[in-house]
């Protein structure tokens, strides 16, 4: 029996799994960025120039400005992706399918089209826009269970859960591309005795396996969005590790919430893969049996329909002593969007209940994404147990929290017997040493960070 | 005994209260806006315009594009607000000292810069420039003591509140100007019951007395600003209201602070007054007998001596019932911002502390700053204990909670003999009733808020 939805006339040609494309690489079976998936995101060649659309497909980059004749629909093709990103969805999927079209095997390609294609690995990818206000939600139930039995032994699950897409507001400034590095941040911790704080680096560096949703048009102050227009607002969806610091973390978060914590990095993959090419992996959304219903606001057919997305997120480590060795990063844990609490529907129709505003490149996280097993928790925080039981690592080492030199890889995947498997990329950091005195004077040249030339004490 | 601090060093021939200016209405002595002051702000003319960077002197506004000649520092005077903010303090002075000459009673005055006044009566003032990230502090003790004790009665003040100057982060989409209107929002509140939540409207709307402090230098990601630095990227300092619901944020705020609660509305007053400006207003800071020292990061001679700044604030309500009646608005409570448990630059070294980088036009809220005694509380939270006394008001109504048509006007002022009086103009806003259904397609044309034109249902 298949389930039918209102996603499934979502499903156009440009998702036929038997498209071929005329750059090879695409063909991959193991890429990422097939003729299926065309995700948006910005490039550069060097630092000095301005920040360019591209459209992954295989192992390269289309330089959208420079193949411009694909506009067949009419309109040029802004160079400033918010423009882009704030298309209507009529327009975005007729857009989606003239790329599909111009990139088809056996399509009349223009020499043009050919020298508008970079080679991903030769370009410098950003952050996919300029982000507004970024918003954290907290729709992994299996995380907020297992964190909560840490930080809350008497109640992990507050009552509101059920009933509220809980979220915070996060910090949009330190919000960098993948392939960054950060170091170890500083902050106030507690000392053994638990009475008073040190100024102290972190000891207890955590990631957390997200995704990002992106806000493509936007709502009026005033004025929310209600279920049955709540995706038409979303542009498309990213991997996110939001960066934790839990000691720091658990003696600032009461009573406003995560802070410091939270705001010294944040790192985004460079693909956003568009709510149309997600189209063929929609999943009904259902509730364990005894929880309550969404409020109305928070519930409509469709949603109930079809408002999960079937996304496979994992996380890899390689720690410096693999790098050395020449070891290869190694896989900690599988997680699967569907395990979320809260649809994005559900998210943009809370968000703007009271009025609120979303704005072009606003965006969301998802919040920790885990799994219900010990073993599919989202962060180190889980996975060892705060502490409690260190995670082995195949190379004889150990984790409990982060250490300098490791480098964390958040990996998305969609795949369906029927259609072709598309995927996000990677979303990649490097967490370094903490900084000492002297090293914040090689900091002070400019405005934007600059992987530092120091070594990695490890 | 006169206190020396750094800050004397500060005050210079800008300062001198017996500078008169040209422009008469300067010299009032109840202006907010004499020669001495030199606010910075935004406006235009009609809702087409770009906006214009103006300096408010009397009851005129300057346009400093039009009085381009003042720039005789040799740097052409920029038309971004953006830019003007993060010129560094030693340029930020020399500029305040070329204004002051040029506005000077017997200054040699072109009739291009006489031209370059409008009254600000007729201009249209906006938000002070684009709002990055907005960060929203809680450095009022007198208000986490008393509302601390109706959210948590066990424990009013956290352990951390004296360790941590406890912050996080708003919503800056939704800031928007002084003598704006918005709507009662709806949100998720618990029932009676305490068990089952409902969508409705707040039926708990509340005001919040507080500072904005505008960030203009900014500081590399990666790259914490110490105590003697912190101040030097302040540009300056308005007036905020942080509307809060204190229904929805009761149900809400666990496990990760306020969202919803506040994110429908936050109104900041048009003026960005200098730091420059408050240089004769400054304080010494301490903290009193027993409580402990702040860290090192967060510790210097100079915030000793002289790191809080006398800025009384007052709340003046006029309900519809007011308006009707012809009866001017009523102040419901005053408070200093010496009241503050962390200064200004305490702010910056600790949001700074973990490398979070600040961008010109981010900004800070104080938190609500409400004095020692029971009837000078920054929210009627506070003023009416939660419910349980009602404020009485002169005209024979009373308030548990701001209801629909009510006005509220924030004030602030610095005052101290042998300086001129300086004054923050006014942050005013407007509670409309709750949106129906059908209301919210009149708010479906356009991205920005337009004050609806429905009537307020009293």
């Amino acid at each position: 029996m298949t389930t039918h939805s209102p996603h499934d006339s979502a499903i156009d040609p440009t998702h036929d799994p038997r498209l071929r494309c005329w750059v090879e690489s695409a063909n991959d079976p193991d890429t990422d960025f097939p003729i299926q998936n065309l995700p948006f995101g910005r490039f550069r060649v060097s630092p000095q120039d301005e920040w360019r659309i591209g459209v992954a497909i295989g192992d390269q980059v289309l330089d959208l400005a420079q193949a411009e004749l694909l506009s067949g629909n009419a309109s040029r093709v802004p160079t400033d992706m918010h423009a882009l990103m704030a298309w209507r969805p009529q327009k975005r999927r007729a857009f989606r399918r003239a790329l599909s079209e111009a990139l088809r095997h056996g399509a009349q390609v223009p020499s043009t089209m050919r020298m508008a294609l970079r080679a991903q690995a030769e370009v410098e990818l950003g952050v996919p826009c300029e982000i507004g206000d970024y918003t954290d939600f907290f729709t992994g139930i299996h995380h907020a269970l297992s964190v909560g039995r840490q930080f809350r032994p008497d109640t992990p699950l507050l009552p509101n859960y059920k009933w509220v897409p809980i979220g915070y507001h996060g910090r949009a400034s330190s919000i960098g591309p993948s392939g960054e590095s950060w170091a170890r941040p500083w902050g106030q911790t507690l000392q053994q005795d638990g009475k008073v704080p040190v100024h102290t680096p972190s000891r207890q560096l955590d990631y957390e396996l997200e995704l990002a949703m992106f806000i493509g048009t936007p709502n009026a102050r005033g004025c929310p969005v209600d279920m049955a227009q709540a995706e038409s607002h979303v542009f498309g969806v990213a991997l996110l590790n939001d960066w934790s610091a839990r000691d720091i973390q658990r003696w600032e978060y009461q009573p406003l919430g995560p802070f410091l914590a939270k705001s010294f990095a944040t790192t985004v993959s460079p693909w956003v893969v568009t709510m149309e090419a997600l189209a063929p992996f929609r999943r009904p959304f259902s509730r364990p049996e005894g929880d309550p219903d969404p409020l109305p606001y928070l519930n409509s057919p469709a949603n109930r329909a079809a408002g999960a997305i079937d996304i496979a997120m994992e996380v890899w480590i390689q720690t410096a002593k693999m790098r050395e060795a020449g070891l290869p990063a190694q896989r900690l844990s599988r997680a699967n969007f569907t395990d979320a609490y809260w649809t994005i529907a559900q998210l943009v129709a809370h968000h703007t209940v009271n009025g609120c505003n979303l704005r072009t490149g606003d965006m969301f996280g998802s919040g920790t994404i885990s799994g219900p097993g010990e073993e599919q928790g989202g962060s180190l925080l889980e996975l060892g147990q705060g502490g409690a039981r260190p995670l082995p690592l195949a190379n004889g080492e150990q984790r409990t929290f982060l250490e300098d030199g490791d480098t964390v890889i958040l990996r998305g995947v969609c795949e369906r017997p029927g259609a072709r498997r598309i995927g996000f990329g990677e979303c990649r950091g490097t967490v370094l040493s903490a900084l000492l005195r002297g090293d914040f004077e090689v900091l002070r040249h400019g405005q934007n960070f600059v992987a530092p030339a120091y070594p990695v004490r490890t």
